[in-house]
């Protein structure tokens, strides 16, 4: 097993399940994702209990699922609640899975709903504070997560993937520190005094600063069991302060990435960029998200091919430098996790 | 092995194989099908036996089909003819199978030839009766023909599949019959002084009647090995005397299902209907064959995504309801003849 | 296995390596080719030391090859040349593969370096006389190779793979002669007299002869290893002396086929032809050229589709006619050298 069961994952955005219910596998499990007449989503195994018809191929009825098939109401709680004509009591249960929607998205825990704490969801400061700003989008990608989770935790890559847009070379000359907090792993890497790449010229423009003149820019990239990852970017100009500088001379933002395993070799992407200025301007939001949507697309090709050349090579071990630090210890945690779900352990 | 292979199945229509010569692959066997020149349809294995080339890419000639890779004459019997220069005495025999056209289709028998008996093909009185007009088509579905069997053993299943069509909420209100004679099950339904749904208000004026008043409507399906399954529906003018009710008063109409299977898991579905009023209308056999069509499309995608599931979940029991039995009962006759074919049978 | 690797395959042409690198499977490796700043062609393992990156998705810098990950610099050596901001000298070796440009191709030894050796690349006098033109193209099957070494060394198939182009019936009503000399078999046909195939009558037109009197046609073909095939063609004006003929009085070509492995399964097709008349027109080489991309992708079908039959049916045994003994003799050369490259070999 390659991720930890027990952990929330995003599973989608609330327009995916506003009109119809959303069949989707997360971790394995196929699941039916519905919002319920009373506002609240609900998600079973979609797999109906009297002839294995996909649940999610049905429509919501008050806050139940009917199973487009035959009709069986299936409850939120894995319970069926009626069938026409049948007695249903003894009907085997479904699984149910523990679902929360915040933050603007629908998050699950696949494993043992007995463990879920609502309350251990990720905390996203910018999601609740109207003085931020969110676009964001979806990719289905043929990789195992954790290809994901080294790209995110090693920048270094755009310097090469995203030459056009966010790379430029000071990124791949400049070290990066790498540590770990419990379970919370940063990598860091600052530039000072360089001209800024064509995203974050728009940026500056974006926030009504100069786009020729040099800027210290940083990345800080922050790895969250199970797999979120937050990283703070931004450039202010030169010389006043960088990361810490007056908000009045910087552009900074959150590029938001939850990584979702569908299965061993396949994960659901939602990537977006929260960011602090200019945070009414929708079309500046639009126009942040289809420039990010184009630069995570160039990711999606290395890493399919990347997958490709594993699977062929599975004897082959990967080399862990330095700049790979981010994400060795980000894969250690996720490690200890997956083996503490194993059946072997004895006391928690 | 979840089909009899001793059987009659309907492999193609003639429109398929005039042209040229028809591949296609029932209860696993990959078969050639094409047309001699004394009218006569044959049935042989697809692979020459010179180097193993695909048969029905070749070319009829004669009686014979000829290999269009390097022009083997192979003859109806599964033995070659000739082949130019060579001495053919010696060369292995392929398969031939017994093939029947009749009714409108062409019958194949995949099983051991010598069983064969053209006398036990499934008879259909609307197709020789000039009193009955008929319209059909073929889809390829990606599921375990038995999964067909099921959905239309049960009709409960139209007030969901196809609720816009023929589905009316009084069919899964109403309890069904069930009862196995020999080797037929019939499961029927009876509901009285109802409205009809769309597709019956469409054949009710196709049959000069109106459309707006209470019918008594009826479904009797009947299934017989290995999966011919035919479906007796039709409305009556409320108080008429429903299925007995007299023809002027009613729309009567057969539907008609040949499940044959291709793999273990993909099937070739035989759909169509027949009919006994209004039998030179050819336009209205060609709007039925159309709404018909739309109406059993549906249930693709329902069967598709259901033998996913089963296959992801093969261990599961699925429940065997009232409204199952027909199923239940046709799958019952299919194991008992697919058991008589096993090797440990010591006698017929 | 099915082919010998420590054997010059041709790989590609130059035109597909010369705007950025190419990742091509042979002989089931991956590999990248490239062209280095110093004109010579290149090919390593498709795979980056560093994390399995696919380095053919990189750029080329100087002579070497930039991994489009994190800027890994691969030597043409397959040793890592430098890396940003890393020591290198540690980082695992990957296989570096013998390639050389030469007649217009690009030529790989999939297999033991130390035994490669250029001298023993195919002599192809055509390929470097002015007096010959040629043109072709590549196609990818989905077969094992071998089956288009039987192919090309029996062109009975002509007849009926072909009939609208090169085929006539007298091909497979003359006897063809086979004879096996050292590593090289020989396959001819000899056919006075006859009326010249719609090919064949444009090329006459080509070389301004009449297309309108009797002939007299030839085919040799020449197996040599790996599987490589070439094969001389014709046709001379009826009694001027056939193969032997007078250049005025006949058209001569040689049918150029390269067959190269991908995997057990697949291959990569280079075919095209040589002519040694009026080799100026560089219309009449675009035309001969397409008419034979067209001749030639009618054995696409029929190869596939024999492939899959014989997967289907492993234990069956192919019959070896008369006709087949090109291929026969062919795949005893074939066996012996795979043999030959295997472990238990204990001498050379």
């Amino acid at each position: 097993m390659s991720f930890p069961k027990n952990a929330w994952y995003v599973a989608c955005t609330p327009d995916e399940i506003n009109a119809k219910p959303l069949g989707r596998t997360i971790c394995n499990e196929r699941i039916a994702f519905y919002r319920q007449a009373n506002g609240q989503v609900a998600a079973v195994e979609d797999f109906c209990p009297h002839r294995g018809a996909q649940l999610s191929l049905g429509y919501v009825c008050d806050n139940n699922l009917v199973c487009g098939y035959h009709g069986l109401v299936m409850g939120c709680d894995g319970k069926t609640v009626s069938m026409p004509l049948q007695r249903t009591a003894g009907f085997p249960k479904i699984k149910a899975y523990p679902v929360v929607e915040r933050y603007g998205f629908i998050w699950v825990w696949p494993g043992e709903a007995e463990k879920a704490d609502p309350a251990k969801i990720h905390h996203l400061e910018w999601a609740e504070n109207p003085n931020w700003a969110y676009g964001g989008g979806l990719y289905h990608i043929k990789c195992d997560y954790r290809l994901m989770v080294d790209n995110l935790m090693d920048l270094t890559h755009e310097t090469y993937v995203h030459s056009t847009s966010i790379g430029q070379k000071e990124i791949d000359e400049t070290p990066v520190n790498t540590k770990t907090e419990g379970d919370h792993v940063i990598t860091n890497r600052f530039m000072d005094n360089v001209m800024a790449p064509p995203f974050w010229r728009a940026n500056l423009r974006g926030n009504g600063l100069p786009d020729d003149q040099p800027v210290d820019r940083w990345q800080v990239c922050h790895f969250s069991p199970p797999s979120h990852i937050m990283i703070e970017v931004g450039v202010a100009l030169a010389g006043r302060g960088g990361y810490h500088a007056d908000p009045k001379d910087k552009v900074y933002s959150i590029v938001v990435d939850f990584l979702t395993p569908e299965t061993d070799d396949t994960m659901w992407y939602f990537w977006g960029m929260a960011r602090n200025f200019n945070v009414k301007d929708t079309n500046l939001t639009a126009q942040i998200r289809e420039g990010q949507g184009k630069v995570f697309s160039e990711d999606t090709a290395v890493l399919e091919a990347q997958q490709k050349n594993l699977l062929l090579h599975p004897e082959r071990r990967l080399l862990m430098l330095n700049i790979d630090a981010g994400g060795v210890q980000s894969r250690r945690i996720i490690d200890r996790l997956v083996a503490a779900e194993q059946p072997q352990k004895l006391a928690a």
